[in-house]
């Protein structure tokens, strides 16, 4: 079997920027790298080309009686900018305090190698497992997965055999108190444009006359929040679901702490909506982030101008039950109807995924027809993570998106078994983002372990 | 002499653009061709060095008797940006319709290039005409001539014998009505900071529970004005001066069509100050205007961040009598008085100029104390105008800055005589700039008559 560490430096070598077409070569190259990873496994690999970057289906068959798991991950990564803020390169991965710095060594490439290496080192032990094994590894996740839907239908015959899908690309709190991950935020984008003249102006000239369009664009987005950070465009929060009380109660034992917290991340206040924790926003409430905005001059020293354009990139986190079509239309409709006359504004809209919930067994509300299967796994990880880490995990919601859960569920009617392979100070997005190798070795005897428990049955 | 359009052409293509030090070389090429080009008018030159990019000094001495002008100009030029929006290279001069396209054609080398060319003729034509001339061309206009003011207090002594200042860097609104600038917008630069999370933040596992610094950021600028475009600052208006009304009447004669003017900028409707017509405020009125803003992710695709940091670029337009400093202090407060808890909000002050103002000889309101040399340099341009463009020219305040004409009067006493020589289709400090090339000639023949009729008193 491989070193799971040196084949994850390898991995991150790879640029696998799916947003910027300037890094398709790279793509290619980490495709061919996913696909030989499962190869060497043992599975037979299928490269599954699509309309944008292909899908890498890695597949262990067996008897149909036998339990059979979906694994997913994806071999995309962020963009890696800011470049000047990284301490060393982003592809250049660096191992330093138990740590493999990296673009990619959390968000998912670490965390998918512990199920890859899981799977090889069960399968070296115990040839005969009698458990099917299908990976699924996307290279899209980054860009909202477009292609792994069309690909979900045209397999739904094949993949809506198995149980469950078991991943790790979700957050636990620390290296001592991992998470199984049961609700998921979904996830719209949208673009918001402003076009004033039709060129930028000399604002001498013409400062006074004219509608600025930055200045447009900053009142349309001022407009979208109310000073206590709640989504101000009516209809927003209509379809949130009530928090359960088991939910609370978990989120309590998980004992976070505010000021830890505001160091981590380094402010000096949160701005959760009135009546909401930070904790419990990030994870109860859905968000209208703007992630960017530009227009204008932005280089060295001035420029005096009434520039022509001006836009704004945004997404709205959803939770269960909003309806990312429905948002989609309340932000678009807020948008228009604010826009000022003597400007053009227009809406773009991205990509959009679901928001996503589960209940794991034993629950009060758990429901009364969840497959035995789904049922065991959840267990397992429960014992697994118990003895591996030496805590039992807590059964979370968590704020990001992994929007293809939630297709998965609507597509192929499978729930996910998601244990969170990765840490707040993984630095996920973000500059000199890092995995802990301890929790890749812990990750992957908890994934041998559920395997192994699944493969019973 | 040389001919005035080649050699302008020659001038363009030097890139001299002063805000940015990648341009550095090229700067001092073009400082090096300007003073080729005064000595060639038989005047001594003498390069002055500054903190940043020197002056070319012209002389022509003479009896101490004699008239003394001051001709200024600015050898800088503004950025070529957004390049993709030139439709032939910025600083590769092209004629085409009787107009010279180019970066810095009208803003400043051409207008600049008539008072050239009309001293070059008018000295080989009368080597012995009564009159000193100093050139002072500046390579800082573009960015405020930061160091045109310590020059003027060092040089006190001998510049403010001079008379007055003649120039051309100032708008007529066609080539066939002529406009003789009698104020001047003043200008004050400022960019907002916002600091939110230390680094790029996941706005899945933190978006709700911080302050997204763009958020921040669009609601402190959106604050700053009123829905009709009232600056919403307390004290901002408080020393705008009262129109006169034979400004009111002269702007009359303009007879501004506010149709074309929509065409020609591209818009649907203007956003003036309730009560003014756009042609009154772009002079009248004072600013507050966002040239630039920036932060989070701009490329292609999307990012799911909130971003740490964002940045708004601010100029305000000043007029007759507001105080540069105290318009600062004003903004600075508003800015920080209104920056929410969460962020750290920092306002960076740029340069600034004061507004101009002066009255031409036979007005209700003329200066009793007004100098002859000044008054008849008023009445020649009237004249010369008249004949040489076949209709007088209108006095008129205009919305544009020049910060060093206000610096030369509070400096050396001196009032300035601004012939318009660029015109509203020659795109000023956007793609595609360019000079008409009958103005430049006609422009030649109006500085000789000027500076003839000067040298007779």
């Amino acid at each position: 079997m491989f070193d799971p560490v040196e084949k994850l430096k390898e991995y991150i070598r790879f640029a696998s920027v799916s947003t910027d077409s300037a890094f398709k070569e790279q793509m290619e190259l980490t495709r061919d790298f996913a696909a030989g990873l499962v190869e060497s496994l043992g599975l037979s690999v299928e490269i599954v080309d699509t309309k944008g970057h292909p899908i890498v289906l890695g597949r262990r068959g067996g008897d149909p009686s036998w339990p059979h798991v979906l694994i997913y991950g994806h071999y995309d990564v962020q963009p890696a900018d800011p470049p000047e803020l990284w301490e060393t390169g982003p592809f250049e991965p660096i191992e330093k305090d138990g740590r493999l710095f990296g673009r990619g060594a959390a968000d998912n490439k670490g965390p998918q190698m512990a199920h890859l290496a899981a799977v090889g080192q069960l399968l070296e032990e115990q040839p005969d497992l009698p458990l099917r094994i299908t990976f699924i590894l996307e290279g899209e996740e980054e860009i909202g997965s477009p292609s792994l839907r069309p690909f979900l239908q045209e397999r739904r015959a094949e993949l809506s055999e198995a149980d469950l899908v078991l991943l790790s690309d979700t957050l636990s709190p620390s290296a001592e108190q991992m998470v199984v991950t049961v609700g998921l935020r979904g996830v719209i984008e949208l673009e918001v444009r402003v076009t004033g003249p039709n060129g930028d102006l000399h604002s001498g000239l013409h400062g006074g006359a004219v509608y600025n369009p930055v200045q447009a664009l900053t009142e349309i987005c001022a407009s979208l929040h109310t000073a206590d950070n709640r989504v101000d465009i009516a209809g927003f929060y209509d379809d949130v679901a009530e928090v359960e009380d088991w939910e609370r109660d978990e989120l309590a034992k998980l004992g976070g702490d505010e000021e830890q917290y505001k160091t981590l991340v380094g402010v000096d206040a949160f701005h959760a909506m009135e009546g909401y924790t930070p904790f419990e926003a990030v994870r109860y409430l859905p968000t209208l982030e703007f992630n960017g905005i530009g227009g204008g001059y932005q280089g060295e020293g001035s420029k005096t101008i009434v520039p022509s354009k001006a836009f704004a990139k945004i997404t709205c986190r959803l939770v269960g039950n909003q309806d990312p079509e429905t948002i989609f239309d309340l932000v678009e409709k807020a948008v228009l109807d604010r826009a000022p006359q003597g400007v053009r504004v227009e809406v773009k809209r991205g990509h959009k995924g679901a928001p996503y919930l589960v209940v794991p067994p034993g629950r009060p509300n758990t429901p009364g027809d969840q497959p035995e299967r789904l049922a065991r796994a959840f267990t397992a990880a429960d014992a697994a993570i118990s003895q591996v880490f030496g805590r039992p995990p807590l059964f979370l919601r968590e704020g990001g998106s992994i929007p293809i859960i939630a297709d998965i569920k609507s597509t192929l009617g499978l729930d996910s078994v998601m244990i969170g392979l990765f840490l707040p100070e993984d630095n996920l997005h973000a500059p000199n983002e890092s995995m802990d190798l301890g929790v890749l070795e812990n990750g992957i005897q908890v994934s041998k372990r559920i395997l192994e428990s699944l493969a019973k049955g």
